[in-house]
């Protein structure tokens, strides 16, 4: 007895030890389990492992579920070879034990998939973590070490998973001069110029974190991409990169500049009918698997923004695609062509482009090729309905791009926790094939029976300690891999696994961080972009309100071109009498958007136009609803800012601290916001702010004045 | 018994438990002692401790001792206000137990001075750390923390410190964009878009470490300066960083640029004597120091490299600096100006230029200005003779400003200790007054009888995870420290002291990685500029080696220019059949640099230009000795790496992996210096290498045409 005293009284100090806790161990925090009859529990249940080797990625789940083990228990686990160990790893291939003790039926079919699982023995309870390959046992691992984590009673396990969507992919927008496009978390984490030879640990922890939730892809460079990332000194650099990352099961692909064999092969043209373009692409692709034998595909970003594409050439999108898919096809390779374009003149509603021009070409795509489709039609907007063209290429594959970095969300300065808004897109019924045809069961190709799947979140990671610049925006990363593996998890359910293995397992705290991150977006919303407005963020940069943006260059890269508003009311009316985007919606849902009456009012003004008088569901005016909305999201910081006070001493005070003064610039920054927009919007009203509310600090000509220089994410 | 042996078990546990080892901790690791018997001889005398704060500067000092006590013993030391604690910290105003233990004269006058002492009573052992104030006193903790660490015995201590030099300074060339120029460790600290509001737990731990080696003060933003900087916005982003520096004893400085009343202030002129220009810098600095009460002062680069300065206005560089000294003088702040200036037309040696500009200024200068002397004369070569302007200006306090950022010694790729270096330079004689008048007597004030002294040091650190991108980069951070605390300390001492602290006690790491670390510099000289050779990098980037550059702008540019190869010899003339760079120095020195035969021969080509097949020392010819130096020199890198191999297991995988791979990149980077060197050089020479040589492995072509894109530390 005396002896298990001292020992917890050693422990006890342990927990104290500590340098700065600047939040780089993101989800992966190893610490003791802090509930001492838990630690008991789990360490008289975990006593030895029994997890045979036979390839490199069965060693890394080796060692990180030892460095867990270690960490969370606070003890060594013995080895053993036996099926009397506590914890068998493995599959029926590698471990006779696990072939002995599981039958094959149970384990997933899934390349991917594993099972966990619970038995007990002659009382004594064993654990298996199995899969029919090393890369579900990869996965297996790490979720039971996410079990331990969150403190999950390791009883009854019977835990059988696989993923719904096959490519799980970031899509790093950095460039090779160390700058990231819409970056907001310090510099790219690439160091070109010292690879291929150095690759610090930092990029085994990148793995480690992406396979801890299932990422499996990874576009290293920006879609507004630089030739020389496809130049034999680059594919080394590459290469390396690909050699960390394999072992954790993530492949690399690299974004392709459409001119490359012009810029590189010397070429007259790159058009992807020209033969000598397709051989160049041949020849180049071949390269680039001698190098890198997984190379997982291209993103191509063509016509859109100044990019080069077919149409240069009088082709079209299929054309471009198909060229580079011919070229990856002999190696396993996919092409991921996104549909965010705009390009020539001005549409008449730039929400329409994507659709027009994809929707005929559907069926005209080569097996490998996906689409990928932002999910909603403007650009990643904090609110958009999601975009017209899921669903509407059944013959197709295609997927996801969801934006992890804010760049419409505040940056890194504003808690936005984006798994709900993830989950409202993917829950939103495109009635493509009747109800229930959400844009999960599309992107997951159970609705138009594609075989080929994948999503991209474009990434939120750089160079800062904390990977993400604010320490809860490191909860995008982590709810974007949960819901790539299954869009049906609650984003409700991932928040609290995050914050357990982030912060605390603390159930006051859990429930308090809890509804922070729930009612974050929608926060935001209101004091950004409430019923249905968009794109009113400041010119290029986006740092802050822009709703006065006029004359820009082009009319769609205004905000008035967004909002509309004037003397008599305000928004973008889409509907029939408009531009008709909501025609490309299905009819059940072009209806429902079409019907000033039927519209969720969160979409109100993206797809209609009303008058400042108009009386909304609430019984209140537009406008008085509009105010509403802005002072909802601003009050809406300051309780944030008050639960997370009573977070002090929960969580340790350096993140407590950082996260502090975060909520405090996102106040101020809200009541920015919110004054600048609706000052200026009531230049247009007319109206009186209703009785009650606190008037903006400033005038208009103030915040229109405001000018800020050097901000992120654009190249100065 | 049984008890010390579970204690034992459990905490031999907890040097396993980690996450990655990234080196962010840098020098300030308080792992458990790993030493058994040492670490419970610690723990039996230092049970409790006796610190009352009375200041926001002792607060961090105790929060300090405490997280190193919890640490490094791995147990919780009791608070005990009486004269019985074991550690009793503070002042003998704040602690009337140190009033009483301690005689008024044992501790330092110094303001920042501390004693460390060890008493003895009733055989109890008691350490005092106090000083006169509370600086003294985090200085004495940050010093008695290092003594734990490097396992010294506390049996008798009695350390009485003060520092030789007033102002130890870090120069930041961070610019407002984020990027760092000559920086190679990733994008700058300071998130200026982040500040005020955001501060970060790393400022905090970037504070600590330079509190931790005695800086205690910062230029925050590039030589090369924004005037941005100077504008409200951004003093408010300064003195947000001065609020986390300050308890840290650490002051903070700007870039000024000369140009700010045009700029900013929308004056016709910048001219010094103008009376509107004046009140225009009055009425900024008094600004600037409601900001920042405590701001330190303006460094300034002027009529150098393109900056404004007074000589577009027909000044001098005193009319200049004594401007903004009179503006800074009411508030106690200091005026840094640099000497490193080239301007207008070539001269007829650049190194001679800062000498003709500043020695005629000498006693002209206002008693808060400081002139900031690079240690050479060129600029921060590998090897560079001490600046002529040591010694020249008696009558002017004058700075030394070292290169911490490996511009010219390999980037983040090399492994260069500097601390050789740094005391290369410190050490030498100027002959000022007479033999003994070394570069740190005149540094430390202590030659020309100067009360205002200061150093500075451009540093090598960013937002890399590990500070300064190769692991032995710290110790240039750390030397720099030390020696700016006292330049009389050895380098070979500040080596191992940093190993201790860094890697590891283990008696045989400490002599192998010493040897490494005292050897690295003169390595990086042997493969890339030996026997007095320098600025031979190529252009711009200075990435690897350009002896071939010519043509580039102007002709000081130029290797060419330094290195004057030719079909009959090599070497710059300096004697007074040359430039007579060396009649600037006083006349012993310039007797036996100006002779061939008396000049060290690590400096023989700076001043003399030889033919090929002249003799040397050691029987070689020139050619036969310079292909000897640069193959020792490439052949050394290889003998680290083997040496670097047996350090497996002696260190952290995570840090020992990541020094291998830089090594490697240094061994294949050593030998394309000096065949790309040697090649070159042969093509003038035409003399062959002696037999026993491994041949270049590609043609000096190959080399002369290698191109590199995206080199960091420049703007692409």
């Amino acid at each position: 007895m005396k002896y298990r005293i001292i020992f917890f009284l050693a422990f006890a100090f342990v927990t104290e030890i500590s340098f700065a806790e600047t939040g780089y161990r993101l989800w992966l925090r190893y610490d003791r389990i802090e509930n001492p009859d838990l630690l008991e529990k789990y360490r008289s249940q975990i006593k030895s492992i029994n997890f045979e080797v036979k390839s490199e990625m069965a060693g890394v789940a080796k060692k990180e579920i030892l460095l867990a083990l270690n960490g969370l228990l606070g003890k060594k686990v013995t080895l053993d070879a036996t099926n009397l160990a506590s914890l068998i790893i493995g599959t029926p291939e590698s471990s006779s034990v696990i072939k002995a003790m599981v039958t094959a039926n149970e384990i997933p079919n899934s390349p991917e998939g594993f099972l966990i699982k619970t038995f007990i023995t002659n009382s004594q309870l064993k654990i298996v973590i199995c899969a029919k390959n090393d890369k579900g046992v990869l996965y297996g691992v790490y979720h039971f070490i996410r079990l331990l984590q969150s403190n999950s009673s390791l009883d009854k396990l019977n835990n059988n998973q696989s993923p719904t969507i096959k490519n799980r992919i970031l899509n790093h927008w950095d460039n090779l001069d160390g700058t990231v496009e819409r970056g907001y978390a310090g510099s790219s984490l690439w160091e070109w110029h010292k690879l291929p030879g150095f690759t610090p640990t930092r990029y085994t922890d990148y793995a480690r974190a992406n396979a801890s939730i299932g990422i499996n892809g990874t576009v290293l460079n920006n879609v507004n991409t630089n030739a020389l990332s496809l130049t034999v000194p680059y594919l080394l650099k590459t290469a390396a990169l690909a050699k960390v990352f394999r072992p954790y099961g993530i492949k690399v692909y690299l974004s392709a500049r459409f001119s490359a064999p012009i810029e590189l092969g010397g070429l007259k043209t790159a058009d992807p009918l020209d033969p000598q373009v397709k051989q160049w692409w041949i020849d180049k692709t071949k390269e680039i698997y001698q190098y890198i034998p997984d190379f997982g595909g291209f993103l191509v970003k063509a016509n859109s923004e100044g990019q080069p594409g077919p149409q240069n050439y009088g082709r079209n999108h299929a054309d471009g695609a198909n060229m580079l898919a011919d070229a990856l096809a002999p190696f396993g390779g996919i092409v991921m062509w996104r549909a965010f374009v705009y390009d020539d003149k001005v549409p008449d509603d730039r929400a329409k482009q994507a659709y027009n021009e994809f929707k005929p070409l559907d069926g005209k795509f080569r097996e490998n090729v996906l689409v990928q489709i932002k999910n909603g039609a403007i650009d990643f907007q904090p609110r958009e309905p999601f975009h017209p063209l899921f669903g509407a290429m059944p013959a197709t594959p295609v997927m996801m791009e969801f934006q992890l970095t804010q760049e419409y969300l505040g940056f890194s300065t504003h808690l936005a926790y984006l798994g709900t808004m993830f989950k409202e897109t993917f829950s939103s019924d495109t009635y493509s094939k009747g109800k229930g045809s959400t844009v999960a069961q599309v992107i997951s190709g159970k609705l138009d029976e594609h075989q080929l799947t994948a999503i991209a979140g474009v990434a939120n990671i750089g160079s800062d300690v904390n990977w993400c610049g604010h320490p809860f925006a490191q909860s995008n990363w982590y709810a974007y891999g949960r819901l790539a593996w299954n869009p049906e998890f609650s984003a409700d359910q991932i928040a609290e696994e995050w914050i357990r293995l982030t912060f605390t397992n603390d159930q006051l705290a859990l429930t308090a961080i809890n509804k922070i991150m729930m009612e974050s977006r929608e926060t935001i919303v209101n004091y950004m972009t409430p019923l249905g407005l968009h794109h009113i963020m400041a010119r290029n940069h986006h740092y802050g309100p822009g709703p006065w943006v006029k004359n820009a260059g082009r009319e769609d890269w205004t905000s008035v071109y967004y909002h509309k508003a004037d003397s008599i009311g305000i928004g973008f009316n889409r509907t029939a009498t408009g531009s008709n985007a909501v025609a490309q919606y299905f009819p059940v849902v072009a209806e429902q958007f079409g019907d000033v009456k039927q519209v969720p009012e969160k979409y109100l003004l993206w797809f209609h136009r009303l008058k400042w008088t108009d009386q909304l569901k609430s019984g209140n005016t537009l406008w008085n609803e509009l105010v509403e909305h802005y002072y909802d999201g601003a009050k809406a910081v300051d309780s944030m800012q008050v639960t997370w006070q009573g977070m002090k001493g929960k969580i340790d005070d350096d993140r407590h601290e950082e996260v502090a003064q975060l909520l405090k610039i996102q106040f101020s920054e809200a009541k920015w916001w919110r004054d600048a927009c609706l000052l200026y919007f009531q230049s247009f009203s007319k109206l009186p702010l209703p009785a009650g509310y606190e008037k903006p600090q400033h005038d208009l000509k103030y915040y229109q004045n405001l000018k800020f220089n050097f901000v992120p994410g654009i190249k100065n």
